[in-house]
């Protein structure tokens, strides 16, 4: 199979018809989009590299609904709602044969697109070592999108969701039960990107980003950037791994603090409010069905502390992942 | 140097300043562009792939200009203006330490970036086998890009610039002097994409591709497209090398044919246009100071029918470049 019969077969919706924000689709030089009056574009791109972000065994629906996941991530960490996304592909001889693996991982891709009305409208397809290039576009009404420089002293640290459970499906310390694993690779390889809650969050958060490389390094985004300092409570963050992950007991208290401060693969958002907003950001919460929680606050002084829950802060430096280090 | 430090150092422009069409840059969760009221959006995302796209020794500064280059030409060929662009970069550890190359690499794009006014607003960085992956964001008109579909029988096709040069850089069945391999791999290394001409046919061409896969192929996705049918005289194409690369000899025919029709790497524009149109076509080329070509017609049945200089078809398919071909 070419590469263009390829796209055809895998990736081209039947008759993509022509939309409010679509002007024309898959089959040109570009796409054409219209971003609706008085909207910003929001524009994020992520790359996924096998062995890396995920391994050569992973189910492919499970790769498409990921690689899609953590870039509508990126637009919900801003409150932009989606329009539409690129993908480049690069494949090995033997998936580009691979026509089941092909199948599953376009339909685990464009179930998560359709979800979200968020067409594939373009992108590229070549021979390669396997990886994964989507590039998402938003649109946000102008002055409005959450960044990760506005976050003020005395500002209260939420997070989304839970935390931790993917870092506990990727290297477990301890055994887990099937039915455990079971649901931390759920979360791993099925992020739910919190799309409704940041846009719920316009005008309420004081700054938001997504959480994919631990609450640690990914909060300290938001203090760099903002020239705030922070404290986190490990415990309170810890609390949020899923139950039905790892319940909480003290053997792994170290672990689980572990798992949420620089596990990261979470794709929960962490965003800063005042406490005055609390209301508010229970009724975003409410809105959109996520839950929230706080785990920290911001504070004058430059840089992190960790602490437990009694406020005794924690030895030891939490750095997060980097992909060179 | 970690992720983040990478690309602090080689990749964000120092205090980037928001523009009248970029609110905000590097170093949020997306990158937030403002089209100009009336603009549609162009998109368009290309992935290079060392050893395939390019050689592993190529010069860093030529792969950063030509991976901004191909992307740049996909816009011309929709006739959009540059807004921004994000990119991708999968790195092996040995290229992540190599500071000299990166550095080369992203002078090489920036170069190209700053002459066209379409800065880096944001991508990612991880580790991997090489691999480059930019999506290119433009604006146009609405209702006035340059499209596939619009090519009609009776119309005239043209190419810009000179065609094959690529092609005999990479391949050379003949012995080019040094000169003449140097004026070739340039062709080849660093395409100029057709960005003012591009822009000039608005409104005069009914149809317009970027050559990257060869003449013969990339006509065919104007003629299935638009569904009519094309004429190419593959003499008039093949007098479009570059005289500096391969002059025009009877012993080199075929060789020449071959390296137009299919030779691929070109970047520039083929286009269409009625004959009334002529004139129209003259003053584009000059206003956008690009040489143009008249090298076919279009025809109302199905199809490429590939001619000599006295119209006798020649026999043989000409397929197109395919990555899984």
């Amino acid at each position: 199979m070419g590469e263009f019969e390829l796209i055809e077969r895998f990736f081209k919706q039947p008759a993509p018809p022509a939309t409010e924000s679509i002007a024309l689709g898959i089959g040109d030089d570009c796409a054409l989009l219209r971003p609706a009056p008085g909207m910003q574009l929001a524009v994020s791109s992520d790359m996924l590299v096998e062995g890396r972000h995920f391994f050569a065994g992973v189910d492919p629906a499970a790769l498409g609904h990921k690689a899609l996941a953590v870039n509508l991530s990126d637009l919900a960490a801003c409150g932009a709602e989606p329009l539409a996304f690129t993908l480049a592909l690069a494949l090995p001889p033997e998936r580009a044969r691979a026509h089941a693996w092909l199948a599953a991982f376009a339909h685990g891709l464009r179930a998560l697109a359709d979800a979200h009305g968020c067409p594939l409208v373009g992108g590229d397809t070549t021979a390669g070592p396997l990886n994964l290039c989507i590039t998402v576009l938003g649109q946000v009404p102008a002055g409005q999108a959450l960044r990760r420089d506005g976050a003020q002293p005395g500002d209260e640290l939420w997070v989304s969701g839970t935390l931790g459970d993917a870092r506990l499906a990727l290297r477990s310390e301890i055994a887990l039960a099937p039915a455990q694993l079971a649901a931390a690779r759920q979360r791993l390889e099925r992020p739910t990107p919190r799309l409704s809650l940041g846009r719920a969050l316009r005008g309420i958060a004081t700054s938001c980003i997504d959480l994919s490389d631990g609450l640690a390094g990914d909060v300290g985004h938001i203090l760099k950037a903002s020239g705030v300092g922070a404290v986190i409570d490990a415990d309170a963050a810890a609390s949020l791994i899923s139950p039905g992950v790892l319940p909480p007991s003290s053997e792994t208290l170290d672990l689980r603090r572990h798992a949420v401060l620089v596990g990261g693969d979470d794709y929960e958002l962490a965003f800063t409010a005042p406490a005055s907003a609390r209301p508010a950001v229970r009724a975003a919460a409410r809105a959109s069905a996520t839950p929230v929680a706080r785990v920290g606050r911001i504070t004058a002084g430059a840089g992190l502390t960790v602490t437990d829950a009694q406020g005794q802060p924690l030895p030891g430096a939490f750095a997060s992942f980097d992909h060179f280090g």
